[in-house]
């Protein structure tokens, strides 16, 4: 069973140093205030901005009216990087963040609202400033963590030579954990179910595909949901994800092969592939009506329809350049895109800043500070996607229908989301011209009714 | 003023790593419990043998029954070395000791039994593992804690190479902080104070000298004493201490002098001086009665008589090799020399183990563990800190007693603690014969009344 409330989810994932500096306490240490880049000047890839977690407790006001109803973070945890993925300490959630008191504050005050938060859980490797790494680091073989890695030799070459231990593709600034070591597999199941006991609403997995032992998942989810049964496992896979969607490990994957379906379809000549190609999209497809929708017919065959319904559905992310730039600046492709992506079974997930129309191009162009002055907003697809989100909330089809293809022909799609005897019809219109076409609608409808047009 | 209970505190100094290994729970990360070196063997530079602060507590009744009644810890929070000089986070306990829930529990117990607790902290300088430096060595000038410490340049050197920062000893693994930094110098004071909070008893400070800035110390101790007016601060000051103090910055200073006058008097010829000469200790002097006493009645008249009291007497310490071998294995010269820390002014500090005759040379040599095994221990020795003890605790004239020379010569040393109409009458026999001399004794007692033989 996949948690209920995923169905109606729709995320909304947060890049913490770049959405918002807020004012309240840091912990120490506490950096200098004047240590951060400007606000509105590019993202450079070590500097650091100053968004924190008290900022996304200022804004949830305006991220619920959006219709966000979830928080993705991209890690929390302490960290010496930007972005958070080189994790220094699992159980102290950033200084600069706010540390943990703005973590629970903001949990507070998300479960207030109704909203939900879940987290970023980099367990396959940490970053080389973590303890049990630096102590080898500076202990070798004498330390008592020395088992904690996949160490070749000593002394470590952890800053210069060729890493001689096992790392995340080889950077020897992401040491990975051996999982087989009894204390540092307890370690990392132990930090899931700590930041749980705090009260998170689960975890987004990164590269859970590196930790190659389906034992470990398995109980990774077996004490996750023993503390909340309601929690979301939601893995970082970005192909076919069936190994880990038996039911006994991840309640979903980031749905990645959905997003490019509806890049290839809507994106048409417009798709800039080559930019998209160096990143983990990959190299895009340009797909008409009915490959895009053989794609997506295949994806909710594969899984099983509880599966489906809780996939995290995602265009773009932190790993990927900006919608709008993948576009090339289309507004209209950038909402239809985001428009298909609310209509499809699964829960939309916007990568923020994608609302308004934030540009970027690779990392770390695609981790722009988020403006927060109107004028830097495109209002038309920010309207959309918070209108897209009433319509999911007012139609409950939109989360639970099942997905028939009506009519795919070039750039034309119609599907339906069908549940016994109520149906929705969404038409999509890829193509650069107004499209009007009769088709059969298959008895969808009872004779004598209507389609509404909804958007 | 100095805390009062100084004047009554007898100190007993533990190296965490080597006391004893306790049982109770270890916070994460945990080390592999087969990662420790034998217990028996001797040291080694970098590894571990596992004592943590519930052994501590487990040989609490040891302590007291000996009549230490104050604990003096060498760094106990989070560190990549064994000696824990290398702080990697102030706000915790090093996990292998137990961390934050075993200190706690370890000032609960000491606290129940009237014992006090008093850490080393090291304010000069981090670790580079810790988490302010490792932002600096992962994103050079881009980190907002760059002005944590002095840098020279970017990259850090901090692995290879000549540092170029500010270090201690320009050793590359101890970065120097920027107390300057209003940021920084928050910080090193927010962690003495939140300590105190936690109820320790007071500071043993760590280099102090190195923070070459009055206002700091005196910003300290005003902020410890409003914490806690009876804390105890006590500088590693090794000569002389007149500029910390005068009231304002420490209570007190470890006093070395002391120590090294007691040594190159109850040492004589046995002296091993090389040894000596290679530790902090410096080049001992050889020192006959007369000589002996004037240097300890230099330094009795050099600070006020409140300091004088409240002074941390110590003869060795982790930085110094043992007492039985700088006396070159002779038990008694070593019993001698602890019974004279004992009867003068200011409080006694014994290095754990001295007392039943641990061996040791150079560090790491000089913290082995701790045997508990009595066929280990020179029981005389023992009984004999264990009667002075007593006496210092029967006889308060021990503790605010003046002193005053009686007799000097040679080998043989007579001196009174006096304090009004009361006085006790001290010898010592530092030379190899028995000694028989009758000497006047200046009006010390009104006639009649006898000295006794308290040893």
């Amino acid at each position: 069973m996949t948690p209920s409330w995923v169905k109606e989810a729709i995320f909304y994932q947060i890049f913490p140093d770049r959405f918002h500096r807020g004012t309240g306490p840091l912990p120490n240490p506490v950096p200098a205030s004047q240590g951060f880049e400007a606000w509105e000047a590019l993202p450079t890839l070590r500097g650091f901005k100053g968004g924190n977690l008290w900022g996304v407790i200022e804004k949830l006001e305006y991220i619920q009216e959006m219709g966000f109803n979830t928080l993705y973070f991209c890690p929390v945890f302490a960290s010496t990087a930007n972005h958070r993925y080189h994790t220094s300490d699992y159980y102290q959630v950033d200084p600069i963040l706010g540390g943990n008191e703005a973590l629970k504050k903001l949990l507070e005050a998300a479960h207030a609202r109704g909203m939900r938060v879940i987290l970023d859980g980099v367990f396959n490797h940490c970053g080389r400033a973590h303890f049990a790494f630096q102590h080898l680091v500076e202990n070798g073989a004498a330390s008592p963590y020395r088992d904690w890695f996949y160490v070749y030799g000593f002394p470590l070459n952890a800053y210069s030579g060729k890493a001689n231990f096992a790392a995340w593709w080889n950077n020897p600034e992401l040491p990975k954990f051996n999982t087989n070591t009894p204390e540092c597999r307890e370690y990392l199941l132990g930090v899931a179910e700590y930041w749980l006991r705090q009260g998170i609403d689960g975890w987004r997995l990164d590269v859970p595909n590196e930790i190659d032992d389906d034992r470990f998942w398995q109980e990774f989810r077996s004490r996750v949901k023993a503390i909340n049964p309601e929690a979301y496992i939601v893995g970082e896979i970005w192909d076919d994800a069936s190994r880990w969607l038996q039911g006994d490990q991840f309640d979903a994957v980031m749905n990645y092969p959905l997003g490019r379906a509806i890049l290839g379809f809507v994106g048409g000549d417009t798709l800039d592939k080559d930019l998209a190609a160096k990143s983990g999209l990959g190299r895009l497809e340009t797909l008409g009506a009915m490959g895009c929708s053989h794609r997506l017919e295949n994806l909710f065959s594969r899984y099983s329809w509880e599966i489906v319904t809780a996939q995290m559905n995602i265009l773009t992310s932190h790993d990927t350049p900006r919608l709008v730039n993948l576009l090339r600046g289309d507004l209209e492709r950038t909402r239809l895109a985001l428009q298909m992506l609310y209509t499809l079974p699964g829960a939309p997930t916007v990568y923020y800043g994608d609302e308004i129309g934030l540009e970027g191009g690779h990392d770390p162009d695609n981790r722009r500070a988020m403006p927060w002055e109107k004028e830097h907003w495109k209002l038309p697809l920010q309207d959309a996607v918070r209108h897209m989100a009433r319509l999911r909330a007012e139609h409950p089809l939109l989360h639970s229908g099942k997905y028939q293809r009506i009519y795919a022909q070039d750039g034309h799609l119609a599907f339906a989301r069908v549940h016994g005897e109520a149906a929705l019809l969404v038409t999509v219109n890829a193509s650069p011209q107004p499209w009007k076409l009769r088709f059969p609608i298959h008895g969808l409808w009872s004779r004598g009714e209507h389609a509404l047009d909804l958007l």
